[in-house]
């Protein structure tokens, strides 16, 4: 290998290794922002995740006609659930995250222990990275996991 | 309205028009490429959607247990289905996109005609522009809308 190669692929090492890095740094503080949302839901605070939603947050979730859009019809959604959510445990399953400079998409399987109850769901957030630098969710999706239908 | 001020609102009007006119074109575009990948897929071609799919793509519907990761699993998944589907017709409802630079989130309700039965969903779909300046799905999340539990 002459020297020109060997710094072309000391430039590529560099470059992929930067690459996975900055998708490793982020998928660690979308991680961390989802986790702290959720402990904060699952003791009945439904705060967490609308502070962490972006004003024009799409949402989707089994209990809805339809997609709800911005984060106005997304409290009052929220709010009467304030103090009454109690979830025992929960098991964030498998979180992965793939991300650009700017946006992220995390996704995982959820259990959430409620009582006797054991629910199964899927979950995409996608989050944007906004001009103060906070990561906020844009996206939220969720979904039973293979739901017994009638 | 001094010289300075005049210059400073009309670079913050060209910055916002841009921003404004690259959501709009990238929302032309994605919803192009996941309608042409509909219409494939009602005439029973799975490989619109699997075409359109990265390799590292994450995918979620409501008759699998688990996240399915990775353009091989999905293909494996609807290779069996080819030439089996028949989508007699279709709404894409209220389609949103929102994006930055290389990436996008593409939103909507979804109903489907198949013989006597009318099918209601809600989908989200991640895309990322590739090296090569393609969009492509990494992530799909399928979900019934207001499903009838048992």
């Amino acid at each position: 290998m002459n020297m020109k190669t060997f710094a072309l692929v000391l430039s590529a090492l560099t470059i992929t290794s930067a690459c996975t890095k900055h998708e490793t740094e982020v998928s660690k503080q979308i991680i961390a922002l989802e986790k702290a949302a959720m402990d904060r839901w699952s003791h009945g605070d439904v705060y967490g995740f609308l502070e962490l939603s972006a004003e024009d947050v799409v949402y989707f979730d089994p209990m809805l006609e339809k997609r709800l859009d911005g984060l106005k019809k997304l409290t009052e959604l929220y709010k009467p659930l304030q103090g009454k959510i109690n979830v025992s445990k929960y098991d964030m399953i498998d979180p992965k995250v793939q991300a650009v400079e700017n946006m992220a998409v995390l996704t995982y399987n959820f259990k959430s222990y409620e009582g006797e109850h054991v629910y199964q769901w899927n979950c995409t957030e996608v989050f944007r990275k906004e001009k103060d630098n906070q990561w906020k969710i844009i996206q939220t999706h969720w979904s039973f996991t293979k739901p017994e239908l009638k």
